[in-house]
């Protein structure tokens, strides 16, 4: 029997650690050597999330601890930790596949701008890429270190890859208007996702301000070719999964439903995890959830020559931790969908 | 003691008539003389709805004994119906405030365009208006039909008429998005309101054709002076009450975030239930459940130039019955407040 | 013009002291003459909760600025600290209606056994009494502090009392399984009312040993005449308002549903809050949130002679601050409604 | 390679039929060989519940082509036409397993009584057995038609075994308070499912006369070896999946807590699918949701010398889908955990 991929999770108690646990759990060729937590180290993970009792009864050891016992390293840490870990990783010889945002953006000064933070290890991110696995899936394959996309910039770079790349749409005046479940806030506390105020509410926050905007732009510059400035609104939704986005942009080709229809089959027909709807559907996060998938869907708007792109998925799952399994198996040498089959459950 | 007004509710057993009822209940210049259900004739409305047992025990009777019973008729009945009911209203010299789609569109092409229906009786339309107080208050008091706007274009206009008004933002490139409470879907049972598959869900409907669509567009053509052609794709929220209109604007005008404050507060000094919030403030659904308010808010996007507006009202409130009640208070000559100054619970 | 009840709230931004706000904002014979609150001196209360914007921007002061500007004073404080301001109160002669459990316990070892305290003025308690006006309304009249009765108590004592006075049930054996929605676990932010936790869950907690088993207890035995014990078990909904209180007794004398029905509806004849359903009918919490109505109903379990009762009412009106304003109308010789016919919305 | 299990399903759009997809599409060992569909025959599974969208399109097709298909027949279907299809199952050598309520009871008249019909085939009867594995495997092996339990009884039968069974509790006095999510409710729409009048609402049904009563105490009296009369109530929870029931029972021994959980343990030691949690810990729903998992909890109240039960199952899995497939695998000979170690979400 061959032996299996030996992984270790730093932020195992966070949101996106206990959720690659949850799918590694079934993952047919890796196993979980080592969980990290800072809070919670002594403890069992089924000590703090008691769903994984009698299934996962790990205990909780230190990041050191966790890097050796490994070959692959999934971090979901606060930004600017990654590079302290990266650094370990790479001397280790040990795969890293962050999910946090140190190593997205290409750009020092965007990070800069948008994190307040310098690089601290300026070579390690020579080392690094934006790993998206069905836009930039040859980059990764030469990685040591992979920056785990965010889970809005996902949903919207698959959207918009092949109406950009076809030369169907403006780079300009892109909006984008994107929804989100509360996991995507994390296991912290706050007023604003306390159940009294969450439930039955519904409002933006950093609107035109997100974190997540100069890497929407970063991937839609290369999509396009050129510098793309647009806006981005997230806004809380009261689900727990899920991200919702639609996106508005303007057709600068004549071509038919139909023809942008076929445009998105071709493009995503030997991608296992991009659905793209008949026509006259649109998504919904309920058909995603706890799966890998992103459903997509357009509608033209002919009143207005706009070209309206709609896409979801599981904030926790193509948004996190699936996309980051989805870039080990890439990584091994295994096929993509290995222990990433998930059904999404009808109802 | 002055008399008070006598008011009838045809549809009173839909979810707006209902809404009617728990606001008339408390007005002080008001009361229900009459109930109208075609589906539950005979039964009292505490039977349908027991939240009201022992406050609001009417038996619901026929259409035409309403009508003869009130000073003035609401109805919330299907598209092509309220037609037959001006007729009847007008006769007797009854005022219509019509909830309904009928007599809100000014041009009649748009109707049988969006609605698939002549109008039976065009000379009726000539005594109706559209009746947004907030920006249409003189012509309402003329007026033997008020078409009460519809929940979208309300929390639309709201947003958009001091920038449009003021020549801040182009009547172009205009892109709405909505997101609405299930409580705007009405009582009537469908698949995707069934608890089992709306909650936790999450979707744009009728991306680009929403029966709404001519009514926004119509406003905000009156409010720029210009026809005006926009993009408006509405979202169904899994919470009962609210909707939250985000709307992208571009603007015209080098103004700073002081002088669109200073535009919006000036705009709405005088209207009791507009709310300008504070700049770096973002509006949210449940600051306005249960109440008349509308609360707007501003980003601008310097990156591309862009106002964004929020806007947020309870769908139920100032989307329909509120409004409704706010059209009758004016109309008899009340203060426009008149009964309608509903505190938002906090929590 | 009569002079208005000023009215100060200790706790301010608690959810019990902004639900007192909420509804003293339309009491016609009360007015807000001040608002304390530690966590937040200085700020407007609107600043905290947005919904009261422009309808109630009070700045929040301190506890003996409070005191001073008013007749009475709401307190919604952790238990030991409603003790010290009791004193202050009838030192100043101002009437104290404590939502908090200080002065709810008659028996001080009671108090001590489940908040680990002593009375550390054991004189003032001789001045204070329960204060649930439909059961003990002739004490409150004379007393100087009123102990507002818990959420969960006051569904159950209004549940029992019909069928325990008239001797149809026996006081032993009885279990009540009580579920609540999250406003009762209050502001303060836990793991488990964090949304991501709390929505989709449902869970018992302190299940026989939450504090307010002594306070049932307490009115059960003043109701029987007999010291009663019984198992009480709350739960948590994933709901924000409402308690529904399922109570299993055993029949001790052979009567027809109908004369228990009757033995309800006399009994609460003349109560304005307390709704007996028909027979066939259950409570639901939708139909009472937002109110302070409470209603019953029961089945008799012919299979196993037992009457099990259901009871409902929204824990942030009937179980605090609704009933709290019930006792300062009560206390002030308004009537028991007065600024209380609020209306449950019916959607 | 070994042949599959051929399985096909009796009403596959049914909320139990979905779930026995999402479940089988996962199953080592089994394959879907035929759906069937009396409302949806002809159409593809997926375009009714698009989450399947690409990974089961299979052709909804008629009931005897699905018997002919199938090695096991698993039927959720209305009551009185489960018999029918037996008939057709057992003549033609096909396994079934019935998701119904037609042959759960084991006396005739608690099916007259409770479902108003008479047994078509009484001779059936005697081929079928009351499968709930954990408890009576030995009489699963040999039958021909099995009933698999249903959601509630479930959860209760699984609660009450070990100390019935190890004689601490009496078989008197027993009260059951369940609380179960929508889906139990199943696929049809009505108004107390409504989206609008379902979120945020809590209320009983059918007390003291819910259809799974008999079920409920034919099982109790097994174990307790004595005919049982006990109290069920229902209440219908705001949530998609889960059942929580708190069960109340008299202790006749006297125990510690530390001999009830030893009790316990040693009960379920060499059960894969029942979690006896520790002491203090009470179980939540969204610890087992998607998972075949009962977790079950106890507290012992001195007060009043009674045992509470705390069960939880996710009514879709172990209380339908998950554990028909149980029976499936022990009937097949495999090991009854495949394909059925569903990990639940942590969060």
């Amino acid at each position: 029997m061959e032996q299996k991929i030996q992984v270790g999770i730093v932020g195992a108690t966070g949101y996106a650690g206990v959720e690659l646990i949850r799918i590694l759990l079934s993952h047919p060729s890796a196993q979980i050597a080592a969980l990290a937590s800072v809070s919670f180290e002594g403890k069992q993970i089924s000590q703090v999330y008691p769903a994984f009792r009698g299934i996962c009864d790990q205990t909780l050891v230190s990041v050191e601890d966790t890097i050796s016992a490994s070959d692959v390293v999934f971090a979901s840490v606060p930004h600017g930790v990654s590079e302290e870990l990266a650094v370990k990783c790479v001397e280790q010889g040990k795969l890293l596949i962050d999910l946090g945002a140190d190593f997205r953006l290409e750009a020092e000064k965007d990070y800069k701008q948008w994190y307040g933070l310098d690089y601290k290890h300026p070579a390690l991110h020579g080392q690094a890429v934006y790993a998206l696995p069905e836009l930039f899936r040859e980059q990764i394959q030469a990685a040591k270190i992979l920056g785990n996309p965010g889970c809005y910039p996902t949903s919207i770079a698959l959207a918009l890859a092949p109406a950009a790349k076809a030369g169907l749409i403006s780079p300009e005046g892109i909006v984008v208007d994107s929804k989100s479940g509360t996991t995507g806030a994390g296991r912290g506390l706050t007023q604003n996702t306390h159940f009294s105020e969450c439930d039955e509410a519904f409002s933006a926050y950093k609107a035109a301000s997100h974190r997540h905007t100069p890497e929407i732009q970063q991937t839609a510059s290369r999509l396009f070719g050129c510098p793309v400035a647009l806006t981005f609104v997230p806004h809380l939704l009261p689900v727990r999964r899920g991200i919702f986005s639609t996106i508005y942009t303007q057709l600068v080709k004549n071509v038919t439903p139909a023809q942008i229809q076929a445009t998105y089959e071709e493009f995503y027909r030997d991608e296992p995890f991009v659905r793209v709807l008949p026509q006259g559907s649109l998504p919904n996060i309920t058909n995603v959830t706890y799966s890998n998938y992103c459903d997509l869907a357009f509608v033209k708007d002919e009143h207005t020559g706009r070209l309206i792109l709609f896409s979801v998925i599981d904030n926790m799952v193509k948004g996190a931790a699936g996309q980051a399994i989805q870039n080990m198996n890439l990584k091994f040498g295994l096929p993509e969908t290995t222990g990433l089959m998930l059904v999404p459950p009808a109802i």
